[in-house]
């Protein structure tokens, strides 16, 4: 999306970011649903003018997305997912604005969940959550869509059935090999769909809230393995890998799947002084840390689609 | 606390802050339990020198207290509740170290919740949670003792009953009076036990992880009313006070609540420009804030017990 | 200001925190003066009865509180300090509804720095610095005040000079004695003003602009010694202890000092491996460390005013 | 840099971050240097072993990354610029395991900066300032460099001489047009440098010191102008690009600069109730705030080189 400027080569892009909006539907039975967003918008443009020269002529003011975003919210009459809400407000700024080439919604929805009381699912109470889920709709003025759903703060633990081995041993290296150590990782998680177009997405309004809640469940129960044994995990890349090939197999039109999983360290707590060792570990007392941490990154794709 | 130093009155204190623990044990049948704490320790000791000359002989180092909340968590061969760690800590400096009149330790645990697999609890495996317990105990040479344990970042909303009405109307006032809004708000609870000494703490080393559990399903169900119909709010302050009040009903070892609920305002959304309105609000369409906040604080004692 | 309400000891608060406001002056000649407050108010009134049933007739609204503040920024025709706006907002509460007893404002103000270009300071231009200017007014309804002004982010490091040696060493100590450290921390200050009344505040109005900017100066150069030789740290104690008296022997109209000084660790960095030393200290690489950090704090008073 | 693995495409990076180290140089007259960073390690390396099965023998383990960290700096007997020290890094990781096919190596500085006491530089003392230096070291096995420097942080506002008009208007446009309003915004920049070959960078071991302060006084000194009259801005689109061109325009071995200015809105403040106005807008009151916010990005390159 480069042009050329004045000798230089130029590239663009304005929005509006963190326009927080909730949205609240009422069933006729005194049933409420509600979602708390935060939105982004990208829009690419042409409207290289108002860089060069005091002209605003092709600007689509920051301000004016975000009323479209509560404008938008409010033709929702009825319960949506993120993702449809997020490819909505893309697709209406490529089409309402003739200056706009491409529209990018970035959405992080809030885990608001219905509340239990008495055993019973509340009609209008809510307590937040962890995990949150994400979505970024990419819409070009054709009509073609990129969509990503994702989590973010999936922060888990399995506190047996993990080690670490064989790895490079040279002279900067002082970690010794273990097979019984704490793995703990906050799991950033982005799956592509394969719908391509705007016309081709699925018209169920919660069709991709349900993937949402299916993919954790498929990477929650690859992470931890069965819940009376577990299973072992020779390395955070070994089991990035199984959950990555676990979701894609899994679900069909998810193309492409990228964790990152930063090695969140239990380290084992040992303390000398001359007189001795105050503590000696024994799988038992960890300092939690959060830095340094490893950085462990992968996608994983269907043939050669890129995320 | 306070003593004459060179013609001044002076007070000190010092210790150690976010010192990372993480705790694990393990059934014969291998079901692991696992806590994760962030420790704080201040200690009042008779240690002027330190500040007055070059004379550090009473000073317990805080690397020290560090190793000592290792030493300690080791120690600690079967699972028992933040609140009794936090005792055992403070009752070891007051009573190891001559110079330690008294010492405080402050703890927040980390919500690692066991994960459910296949609709069973996993052996090994643990998923973050949201809101934290957490504990101060104050502990002094006598054995004296105050305890105070907590709950932070409990956030709840409800979607309807509640209102707002009959305030104070003058010049700065420009709030509607309204019976429907959105009520949400981030609980911070703190509620203080009656053992007043190390000697009356019940023996039961989960009793206050139990007692935790069942303080937050008070204030939650006071919060929201009946899973059907919900309780109509008239304020903040009603609805605090309402819960405040429940906890000192239902547990008579708690002899204070303090609760502090800011209002976190989700504002209606109207936008018009000179064409005319934009977006009209309907109880639809909200803008969720965090800045400016609303701050309702309240402590509800027996008698004259002070928090 | 505890109360006796159902049989219950109860004492309660409300206000508004986070209301940010920035106020611009400009001269005759077009300089501009710029400051930016973020405010919080609590209220100690007499509204008992919004908490106890559904009458809020004696209820401020925090949103009024909010509207006060842009009221009372307007009404600021000429540049003042921070301070003299917390004790005109506070005053206006205990005097403007009878239902308030008490007010307290506290403020943080954002170290804008009016930018120097081609070595001349700019008539409109400002950049953020780094550590914050502070203030909490409380104000009785009789026009009793207590003011006091502070400092908060005021990291500093110095890279010798510092020791700590002669500590209580006992089977947890593994620290060992050093005479050359580096001393990094995070000074919080607060210094409490001797003015008792509203009426008995200094005209200037920006008297207690230069006070901090005063003490600031003061509180550096107790830390680090003159710029040729510095000065030796025996603990972080004793230099926290210099820093408060040299500020209550240089400030007459202060009667107190607090100062909370973490000791931010730089640790020595040795690491070993079994074909022997990778990194061997020699007060040349540190690894610095938020967490955890030793936490000092002391309050230094004339006679016995309190902080 | 994908790969082909059980019928999927795959691409992997692993590494460290949040490696923080300082280190301290001194001169035979005792005046002190010290520099504190946050290091980040990615490597691209042959090790898909470690993913699809139980092979780590291709694994640089992290924690011989950040134990490399310490022993190059231990290695550096010389002040050097940030940008070095990556370079330096990277080069490591590239030209000592076969494995590793690039390294990406990023630094963020903190602002460390020298005290003035009694008007005189210290020989040992330091005080954090605001903005931060940071760079992003890309190595190649073939030696291929791209190097990026970068300021994070810089928060600027001026009080005047800003406006934005004739931006297109329609149904969803609220905002009113305006040649006089604030602007403010959080700089983060990043520029190119031209060096593409580990060879070719300059040998003067502060030569980007000097650099990352020039950068940021011809980023300042456009977004400003002149200290008496300061300079118009019709838009930041418009300011963005003054700043993009005149870094590239002064600075030859600058090939890119990307600059991300959000517009940080400071809005007019006019409260209403139905009495009338209680506060009204007249340039002098305002409520700044950090969400929602504008965002304007752009990157001006010579040529066609890339970001």
């Amino acid at each position: 999306m480069a042009e050329r400027v004045e000798g230089f080569n130029f590239e663009q892009r304005h929005g509006k970011e963190r326009v927080r909006v909730a949205r609240l539907w009422k069933t006729k039975e005194g049933k409420h649903y509600v979602v708390e967003w935060r939105v982004g918008i990208s829009l690419f443009s042409d409207c290289v003018n108002s860089y060069l020269r005091d002209d605003n002529s092709d600007i689509v003011a920051t301000d004016t997305m975000k009323n479209t975003v509560y404008a938008k919210a409010k033709e929702c009459s009825e319960i949506l997912s993120v993702e449809n809400f997020a490819i909505e407000l893309a697709k209406h700024f490529i089409s309402f604005y003739r200056q706009v080439t491409t529209a990018i919604v970035n959405i992080v929805e809030k885990p608001w969940e219905r509340i239990i009381v008495d055993g019973q699912p509340h009609m209008h109470g809510f307590k937040l959550g962890s995990e949150r889920h994400t979505v970024e709709a990419i819409v070009k003025k054709s009509g073609a869509l990129q969509l990503t759903s994702g989590v973010e703060g999936l922060s888990v633990l399995k506190t047996t059935k993990s080690g670490f081995e064989g790895f490079i041993r040279d002279k900067y290296t002082a970690l010794p090999e273990t097979r019984e150590r704490m793995l703990a990782t906050e799991v950033t998680g982005l799956w592509r769909y394969s719908y391509e177009s705007l016309s081709s997405v699925p018209q169920k309004p919660l069709y991709f809230m349900e993937r949402y809640g299916d993919v954790k469940r498929v990477l929650l129960e690859t992470f931890f393995g069965p819940p009376n044994v577990g299973v072992y995990s020779p390395s955070v890349q070994s089991t990035l890998y199984q959950m990555a090939r676990a979701t894609l197999n899994r679900f069909p039109d998810i193309d492409s799947v990228q964790l990152k999983m930063p090695n969140i360290h239990f380290l084992p707590v040992n303390i000398s002084n001359t007189g001795g060792q105050i503590v000696k570990f024994n799988d038992d007392v960890y300092l939690p840390t959060d830095e340094p941490h490893g950085s462990i990154q992968a996608t994983l794709s269907r043939f050669w689609s890129k995320m």
